[in-house]
């Protein structure tokens, strides 16, 4: 299957592009159309890579707006636990269908997800073709009961084979102050024999570098790191609190570093010295977390004020330039997973969206990088292409309204 | 003229809605159709107050994404100020008239603005059918022969009688470093005889007020106020440096603080204290000042930013809560400026949008006002009603096209 594209922008000049199965194979002015068994038409759309969301629990988009501007424990445990208990996997499904059309429509098309019934999350991916690294949350400090029933769920979800290539299903553990050693062990093992990644909140607040410190005489990198939990696979959402050995080690292990910087804002984490860490060459993506602490599940808004707030916190307006926050939004999550992508040349992964330059947004031409930055919003996005296959066209999506509809009547019943 | 708006959704309830002239005049579950010359059928869509932006430069959309991260002085004498220099009137209304194309599908109707050749502006308004608080700015430490001039220029533009009512000619000085005395003093006195609002940047940046207090021993606020120039009709842009005297000062007086949160951020100018101020009882709006230091024209982005930058400022999560936000964005301008605007009720004047619930970011439709702050992005407006007259209806500006092309022929010579 071969898709000719045909008068895009890139870098602001048109192009013809032919994809090939899931693959950018030929980039050039003009390409014979004998080549392709389809034509897309792509006058007036600039091209670009499309993003990748490193940590997010996406069927939150249910929970989106409760209980706002609440002190953090009041708000867990009123609004948000108490509804998460009786969450169902069908509620799941249709919650994670809406984040995934979300995530689309603002150019998304890979999310790292951590969450509960994530077998859903996986039928909601079938469905819409998006690409996704999955994971069934491990927790059970809170009721050490868990532990065993946990560790049962955890092999169970990773040995059952999944038949779509899009999605990985890794591991993940909630946090340090959330999972026992033994459940943290565990998952290594586990990560490791399955050769996946692993996905964990760390040094999110200082309370939980504090405590952590305080129970077992390290931060909780170095409680991490002494467990063998740092390797070249692991992804590290948050990160606010590292102090510069910290920082040292996450970077000899190859770690990747999922930045949330909207989520850290609006829960007073703090606010991550991104400028410090991507002088010192540490791996940074961007992650949007869920979307009641942020909350939209838009890479755009997550750039803009990745780049806002490292000025803000380094004082310095030469911080987190353009370029940078761009890479971060692409390119290093997917060099870190392997991929060749992040970016629009010959031979790399067909990932990537169409914006539509018939939109103030996207003016002046010239300057298209600084307004992925800084000005774009959904209404600019008008194609996605995931895999060499195009899951949005034009602006439409063909699952849109049954979608909405279906959250719509879910969430007439769950307030 | 009356209009019949049919089943639109205010506070998750369907409602009709009358239209008489420019205000609202009946809310009821229904109303006869007999009563209205016109019926906008308004299912699926939710009314929202439309929001007022009181602090931008509306033509530097032209100049949006150039000379990006770097140091402030570099990218003004090198990107900005050459280029200022040689724009025409004929530019500045092109460019005008995408602000405004802009500001309307982010749902702004006003606008408060200060730039140069504005009656160009004036003349986009006119076409466009938005609001403006409209300056010409002054300006003349840089080149004191202009001191002259300036005030003829000035006295020209605020005695020609603007036919739009929907225009406020208002007096604009650029700031306490760039105005002389002498142009400050006159400024205050043609405020003062044509009754109109003053616009100013005060307290911008840390050197601002410490150049000031140096050279006059006054911060700049006291010594405006010493001039005269605070008074309840004072537009005062970013007070970032504000000593707690200046803000009792501002406080007393009864001027409006436009506050540019994203601007702040990305010139590394300061946070402003937003929580502080809020909790002192001072007047607050929200701006978003010129498109090259945002870099959109968006009260959304806007609102968001403000929450995030007052939380993460104060340390506070409950700072800046959704309802503080939004006041911010439309019913504190509104009532700095006489207008009973701000909110859906009967008689208040009809500045309002729809939302369109068929976007993901409207959902759960229970916490919509939380998503305005959050979530919301230009794809979700639908339609914008000002002073009772629709200017975007069905997400289609009869414009559009013809605005987006002219400024892209302009950009293509420009740069």
């Amino acid at each position: 299957m071969s898709i000719l594209i045909r008068q895009v922008l890139l870098n602001n000049k048109p192009v013809d592009i032919l994809i090939n199965k899931n693959k950018i194979e030929k980039i050039a002015s003009h390409i014979p159309t004998a080549l392709s068994d389809e034509i897309v038409q792509a006058e007036g759309k600039a091209i670009l890579p499309a993003f990748y969301n490193m940590h997010t629990h996406s069927p939150m988009v249910l929970l989106r707006g409760i209980g706002e501007d609440k002190d953090l424990f009041s708000w867990l445990q009123n609004d948000i636990w108490p509804r998460e208990e009786k969450l169902t996997g069908e509620q799941i499904y249709i919650a994670s269908r809406m984040a995934i059309l979300e995530m689309i429509k603002t150019g998304t098309v890979l999310f790292n997800d951590m969450y509960f019934f994530m077998d859903e999350t996986i039928r909601a991916i079938d469905e819409m073709g998006a690409r996704g690294l999955i994971s069934c949350v491990a927790m059970d400090l809170f009721d050490p009961k868990k532990t065993l029933q946990k560790k049962k769920d955890m092999a169970h979800f990773i040995q059952t084979p999944c038949s779509n290539k899009q999605v990985i299903k890794t591991i993940a553990c909630h946090a340090v102050y959330t999972v026992s050693e033994e459940l943290l062990l565990f998952s290594k093992d586990l990560a490791q024999k399955h050769n996946t990644y692993l996905h964990i909140h760390l040094a999110e607040t200082e309370k939980e570098v504090l405590d952590c410190i305080e129970k077992t005489g390290l931060t909780p990198t170095k409680y991490l790191d002494k467990l063998g939990l740092l390797t070249p696979k692991t992804i590290l959402a948050h990160c606010v609190w590292l102090n510069d050995e910290d920082q040292n080690i996450i970077k000899e292990r190859g770690c990747l570093i999922a930045h949330c910087p909207i989520s850290n804002l609006k829960l007073n984490s703090g606010q991550m010295p991104l400028n410090t860490y991507l002088k010192k060459g540490l791996k940074v993506a961007l992650g949007t977390d869920g979307a009641s602490s942020n909350n939209a599940l838009s890479m755009f808004s997550e750039m803009k004020v990745a780049a806002l707030s490292a000025k803000g916190e380094s004082h310095d307006i030469t911080a987190a330039p353009v370029s940078s926050i761009l890479k971060m939004a692409h390119q290093t999550p997917a060099e870190f997973l392997g991929l060749n992508a992040g970016k629009i040349i010959e031979g790399a992964l067909a990932d990537f969206i169409f914006v539509d330059t018939h939109n103030t947004l996207t003016h002046p031409l010239q300057f298209l990088d600084s307004h992925c930055v800084y000005s774009l919003d959904s209404s600019c996005v008008s194609d996605v292409c995931v895999n060499g296959r195009f899951v949005l066209k034009n602006k439409n999506h063909p699952l849109e309204n049954e979608i909405i509809d279906s959250f719509f009547t879910l969430t007439e019943s769950f307030f």
